[in-house]
C-alpha cells in the first residue's frame, strides 16, 4: 500500500469522556459536552487530521447496577455509536467509523443493512466490530431471564456473521442498471435471496440496499479466548486484542496467523491491532505526573466496581488494601475469559492489592499502557510492530480531547519520521487504507445462489 | 407560537428519488445518486432553506419478490433513515428528523436508545414515526414464517411504545450532575429501572442515555383503522394519514381529535398531517404536462405491482384495461385496511380500471394529488388547513430534487404571504417548531418508580 516499506495502522478509540475510570473528572476532559455533537465533530477532525484509518466506538446494552455505590461515580451516557458514526460520515472525508454491534441481543437482517448504508453514506468507511454480549443487567433489558453461556453467544455469532455477509452479497456489484430510456432499474438475475435456514436464524434476504462500495464493511473482532481466535481466524479482517507483554502478543500474533491457512486465507488478510493506552508528556516527568493525577480521581467504589466487572467476580466485600481473594476456575468465568486471566496474572506478578489492580488497569482495563516523551512512546510502538506482535495499534486516550490532541501532535510525527506511519491518505475506503482486499460477492460467476426471480 | 395566528406544520417526505413509482426515470431525477449523501445533504439544505418542520422517511425491512415482473423496474435500495438522517442531523441546523421505525420486528431497548441518541446530537429534532409490519416478505427476514395478524401487530405496538417512552423517562431531566469536585457524576435517585414486564416485553431500564431534550422525542403515527385510531390518541403526537376528499379528511380530524379526552389530553396535543402530492406547474398546462409526463413512464408491471401490493391482492391475473375483480370483505385484509377501502372506493367512484387506477395513483399513493400554479397549490392546502381538515401536511414530491425545489421557491413563499407559514424557525426543536409540550418525566415528583439504586 505504500512506498515507504510497511506501515503501521492506527484506530482512534473514542471512549468518552476518555479511557480511564475517572476522565470525567480530569481538568481538561470536556465532560458537560458529552451528548453535543460539536465535540465529536472536533474529536473526528482530531483524528482525520492525524491520518488515523479509523474511528472506534466500543458499546454495551445496560446501566450496569451491580455496583450501585459505584454507580453515582462512572459516566454512564453516551451517545448510541452507530447515531455518532453516521453523523461524523457526513463531517469527514477520509476516516474509518467502526462501530461495536453485538450479535446477541440483534437481528442480523437489521445490522447488515444499517452498515451496508454507513457503508454507502460514507463511500467505503464502515467497520463493523462484533462482539457478544456477557452481561446480565442487558439480557433482563431485551426480555431474556439470563445471558446467552460462552459457547452459545459464539455459535450465534458465527452464524449471524455469515448472514450478515450473505446480505451484503445478496446483489452482485454490476446490479444496479438504471437506465431510464429503457426502464430497467436492476438486473434481477444479480439480486439474489439468501434463503439462509440455520440453527439460530432463518433469513430469505436479499438486503434491500445494494452492495457496499467495499463489497464488506470490515469485520473487526476482539475476543481472545479458543472460541474467539478460532471465529476471528474464520471471520475477521481486524482484531483488536488486549496484551501487556511482547511475548504474549507475540504467542497470539503467531497463533492467530497461523490458523487463517485453514480457512484459505493468507496473514495479511487479517491486520492484528492490540489496544495501547498512552500517557505522552514533553519530559517523562510529565507523563508521571498525568499517571497520578488520573490515579488521585478515582472514587474507590467506582475502582473497585470497574474491577469486579472486568473479571466478572464482586470484589466489594473485601478489603480494598489485602490481596485478590480466591477466585474461580477459568472454565467456570461467563465473561470476558481472557480478560480475566490477564488481570489475574498481573496481580500476581506485581504483587497488587485489589486497590494497586484497580489504580493498575483503571485506565488501560488491561490494555497495555505506555507513558512517557513521544519518542518513548514511539519507540514502544515501533518495538511492537517490528517484532512480529502487531500490525498496528488501537489508541486510548485517557482523558479527551486532550489525550488525542497530545497523540496527533507529539507522537503521529515522529512516527511518520520513523517511516512507520502515513503521512497522506493514499486510498478513499477503509479497506484501502488497511490494505485489505476488496471481497468477491458469494453470489458472482462462480457463486451457489439462485437469482431472487427464478427462486420464487 | 407564533405572532401571525395559526400556523401550518409541513413536513417534507423524502421518497427517494420521489413518491412517484416511475420518479427515477424522470428527466431530471438524481437517479444515480441515491446511495450518495452529498444528494441527501442537498435535499435537506432546501428542505430546511424552505423552513419545513420536519424530514420524513418512511422505511421497510424487505424486497418484495411477490411480482417478480415488477423487480427490474422500481427502486429497491435506499439508505437505511436512521443512517441518512444521524447523517444530515450533523450538516442541518434546525429542521426536525423523522425516521419511521417499525415496531413488529425491533426492539424497545434500541429504538429508545437510537432516537434519544439522534435527539441528543440534533440539539431536540428527533421524530419517530411508529409503524407496524405487515408483509410476508419481511417476516421472512426475521427467522419468522408469517408476519402477525392486524390486533396482534396493534397490541405489540401498543406496548413497545409505552416500553420506549419509559426508557426514555427513566433518567430524570436534573439525573446529571458532572461535579468533577466531589466526584458525583449522577444523582443514582433520579435514575430509575423501569422494571416493564408485558405481554410482550420484560424490560429492566433504565436506558444507558440521559433524558432526550426534547424529553421525548415526537412520536408520529400512520394508522387509519380503529386500531390505528385509538393508539394515535393515546400517545401519538402527530398523524400522517392519507384522505382524498375534504369531507372524509374533516370527519377523520374530529373523530381522532374527539378521542384525546379519553386519555387526558387536548387537541392541541395532537397535531394531523394528511399526505399531500404535488404537481406544481408554472401554469396549468405546465402541470397537468408534469403529471402526464410521470403516468407515461410507468411500466405497466411496476404499475400492477404497486397497487397490488396497496390492496394487498394481486391484480396481475386480471386484464390491465378491465375492472378491478372483486375483491375480499375489509375484515379479510391483513395489510393496510384504511388504504384497501380508500383505493376500492376511489375506483367506484371514478369509474377506473386496473391501469387507470394505478395512472391515477402511482404518484401519490392513496394520498391526495394536488396540481396547479403556485397559487392553486396554496389555495388547496388553505382550503384543508381552515376547515377544519388538516394542521399542516407532509409534503410528499413526485420526483427529486426537482419537485422539493418547485415546492421550497414557488409554493413556500405563497404560503407565507398569506400569514400561513412561517418565515423564520422560532424555536430550536422540532417540539417546538410543531407547538407541543415537552413532556414530563412519568418517574418524576409525582412518579411512580423506584430509583434504580435502592431497587436492586
Amino acid at each position: 500500500m505504500s512506498v515507504h516499506g510497511k506501515q503501521m495502522r492506527l484506530g482512534a478509540f473514542f471512549m468518552i469522556p476518555g479511557h480511564h475510570v475517572a476522565a470525567w473528572r480530569h481538568p481538561e476532559a470536556a465532560s458537560a459536552d458529552l451528548m453535543k455533537l460539536d465535540f465529536y465533530k472536533k474529536l473526528a477532525a482530531t483524528a482525520e487530521r492525524g491520518k488515523f484509518d479509523m474511528i472506534f466506538l466500543a458499546d454495551g446494552y445496560a446501566v450496569s447496577e451491580k455496583f450501585p455505590s459505584a454507580l453515582r461515580h462512572t459516566v454512564h451516557t453516551r451517545p448510541e455509536p452507530f447515531t455518532l458514526l453516521s453523523a461524523l460520515a457526513a463531517v469527514t472525508e477520509r476516516i474509518g467509523l467502526a462501530a461495536t454491534v453485538s450479535t446477541t441481543y440483534n437481528e442480523p437482517f437489521h445490522v447488515a443493512r444499517k452498515f451496508a448504508s454507513l457503508d454507502h453514506l460514507s463511500g467505503g468507511r464502515a467497520a463493523w466490530n462484533v462482539v457478544t454480549s456477557n452481561s446480565e443487567a442487558e439480557a433482563l433489558n431485551f426480555s431474556k431471564d439470563r445471558h446467552l453461556q460462552h459457547d452459545l453467544r459464539y455459535g450465534r455469532a458465527r452464524e449471524f456473521v455469515d448472514v450478515v455477509t450473505g446480505l451484503w452479497d445478496s446483489w452482485e456489484d454490476e446490479a444496479l442498471v438504471v437506465d431510464k430510456e429503457t426502464g430497467i432499474f436492476l438486473d434481477s438475475d444479480k439480486v439474489h435471496a439468501l434463503d439462509h435456514k440455520g440453527e439460530w436464524f432463518a433469513v430469505r434476504g436479499p438486503l434491500n440496499i445494494a452492495r457496499p462500495p467495499q463489497g464488506h464493511p470490515v469485520v473487526i473482532q476482539a475476543g481472545s479466548s479458543e472460541s474467539g481466535k478460532e471465529l476471528a481466524a474464520e471471520t475477521a479482517e481486524v482484531i483488536f486484542t488486549a496484551w501487556q507483554t511482547l511475548a504474549e502478543a507475540q504467542a497470539f500474533y503467531s497463533d492467530v496467523k497461523g490458523r487463517l491457512a485453514r480457512y484459505g486465507r493468507s496473514p495479511d488478510d487479517l491486520k492484528i491491532m492490540p489496544g495501547v493506552y498512552p500517557i505522552i508528556g514533553r519530559t517523562e516527568e510529565e507523563a508521571e505526573e498525568k499517571r497520578e493525577l488520573l490515579r488521585e480521581l478515582i472514587p474507590e467504589p467506582a475502582g473497585v466496581a470497574l474491577l469486579s466487572s472486568l473479571i466478572s467476580f464482586d470484589l466489594s466485600p473485601y478489603p480494598v488494601d489485602g490481596p485478590l481473594p480466591e477466585l474461580p476456575q477459568l472454565k467456570d468465568v461467563n465473561g470476558g475469559k481472557s480478560r480475566f486471566q490477564l488481570l489475574k496474572d498481573l496481580a500476581e506478578r506485581e504483587g497488587l492489592t485489589i486497590r494497586g489492580l484497580y489504580r493498575r488497569i483503571a485506565g488501560a482495563r488491561g490494555h497495555r499502557e505506555i507513558h512517557g516523551t513521544p519518542e518513548r512512546i514511539a519507540d514502544q510502538l515501533e518495538e511492537w510492530f517490528r517484532s512480529g506482535a502487531a500490525d498496528g495499534f488501537n489508541i486510548m486516550p485517557p482523558f479527551l480531547p486532550g489525550g488525542l490532541d497530545d497523540f496527533v501532535e507529539l507522537v503521529v510525527p515522529e512516527l511518520q519520521r520513523r517511516g512507520l506511519f502515513r503521512t497522506e491518505y493514499e486510498g478513499t475506503t477503509l479497506r484501502e487504507h488497511l490494505g485489505l482486499r476488496r471481497p468477491l460477492s458469494r453470489f458472482g460467476k462462480q457463486g451457489q445462489g439462485q437469482a431472487l426471480v427464478s427462486s420464487q
